[in-house]
């Protein structure tokens, strides 16, 4: 089963990148208030059953793909692939 | 508007983070078999015409955030946000 994690910042987290590329877009000309900037992972995961691969994914991000200290994630199944 | 950019390795470029995360995840005892490492980048776009944000996020992407070279990008629209 395929899943795709999304990582990001937490509101409130300071993201120097997110700024830089703000900023660089609105130099380029691009009407832009704000961006922000994050990680996904996308996971081949052995399991058809959607439970379990929630349940491993929710565990891999705590444990290795976020920091929850200072990130948030959220997961996405694939089902059926 | 709220938009969101998620960038990717193509297919059959090389993804050592990938590899290395894939390879901690089983490290860990996960049944992981591959694991691809992308970005994200949320942006607030100065306006609410979704043609036009579509227009300016496909420019953007090809432009800064993305190298399309090595890289693909899908552009998510929130509606309404």
């Amino acid at each position: 089963m395929k899943a795709t994690v999304l990582i990001r910042p937490k509101q409130g987290i300071l993201d120097p990148q997110g700024e830089a590329v703000g900023e660089a877009l609105r130099t380029l000309g691009f009407a832009v208030s704000g961006a922000r900037v994050g990680r996904l992972v996308d996971i081949e995961i052995d399991t058809e059953d959607a439970a379990e691969a929630q349940a491993a994914l929710d565990r891999m991000s705590r444990e290795l793909l976020a920091n929850p200290l200072i990130e948030s994630f959220t997961i996405g199944l694939e089902e059926g692939a």
